[in-house]
């Protein structure tokens, strides 16, 4: 017997509205954008936070902020859902966080790093920071990491693209936290 | 005590060579894209499966082939290492690889779907099948899939960018794999 498979339509698709997904609450994670240079990433991040509903994006250094038409092309509405806030110096903020019990995790391919998947739920609140498509994580901002956690890969490149990196830690660190936490959110059949 | 991390440098961060890593056991996956509009998608995805170590993307439809220079932007030479065919229809390759024992898996939104987790060492070899950023995959290619597979989203958007879902999927397979299967590939820590 084969099974049947049918795509599900616009309105099939039980999403919240955009008023509905700020009030609800969220996963308890952070993702920190610092210079970023491709505004399509920073738009591509934009649209994964929004799908795995997590607290907010900080973005710091010279990533670009909404509205930027570059942004909103990957974004495709996520700037209008998924909140964010811009402070020049990643330090600040970074320290605050850390204040209110965040634990800081850069992703990142350096030494003493944990694989991103054995993130517990003592990690959460976390706050993950994504550096610079080429050079990574300034080396001062990776100083403020707790945990540095890295994406295994098996092949000749040297890295990921940053906004596909972030799809994979996102996905996980959600993952994680679901899986060894009593739901408190809105019920889903998925994971 | 605060943990030290230290960015790898290009030859700090162990890598094969293209000539190594054409040579070398691949994970059982296949990635096939159909009717991929964007270029920059089909360069993001080569890059994955390079990180991956998947045995090879098959083209198919309109998804255009290297080389093409939007294509080599976003693959950033994963164009040279992982290998590729293409075929203008999918069933005909659809209906060969499931002759060789491969699970078709389409990546969708779809009734009767699967979350992407919950793949089994079972359904390896495993052809995994995506689809256009808007319309998704063919509902005559959906046919010949043996399962969807679908990624959970919690917000506002219907669906994540496709080089995004392709490697978050690809990720979970490969861990998945490596998780049930007695390691048969060159030694690495992480995983």
């Amino acid at each position: 017997m084969t099974m049947s498979f049918r795509k599900l339509q616009g309105d099939e698709i039980a999403r919240p509205s955009v008023n509905d997904y700020v009030r609800m609450e969220k996963h308890p994670v952070i993702v920190m954008l610092h210079n970023i240079r491709s505004m399509y990433n920073v738009g591509s991040v934009f649209r994964t936070a929004d799908a795995t509903a997590i607290e907010r994006i900080i973005i710091t250094g010279y990533t670009a902020t909404p509205p930027r038409k570059e942004i909103d092309k990957t974004a495709l509405g996520a700037q209008e859902s998924v909140q964010w806030e811009y402070f020049s110096r990643p330090e600040e903020v970074l320290g605050k966080l850390k204040d209110q019990g965040f634990t800081i995790c850069g992703l990142e391919i350096a030494e003493n790093s944990t694989p991103y998947t054995e993130v517990g739920i003592e990690n959460f609140p976390m706050c993950l920071v994504l550096g610079n498509e080429v050079e990574g994580i300034d080396s001062e901002v990776l100083q403020f990491c707790d945990y540095v956690l890295e994406i295994p890969q098996f092949g000749t490149k040297h890295s990921l693209n940053v906004s596909v990196a972030a799809g994979i830690a996102l996905y996980e660190m959600v993952k994680i936290f679901r899986q060894q936490q009593v739901p408190v959110f809105r019920e889903i059949s998925k994971f």
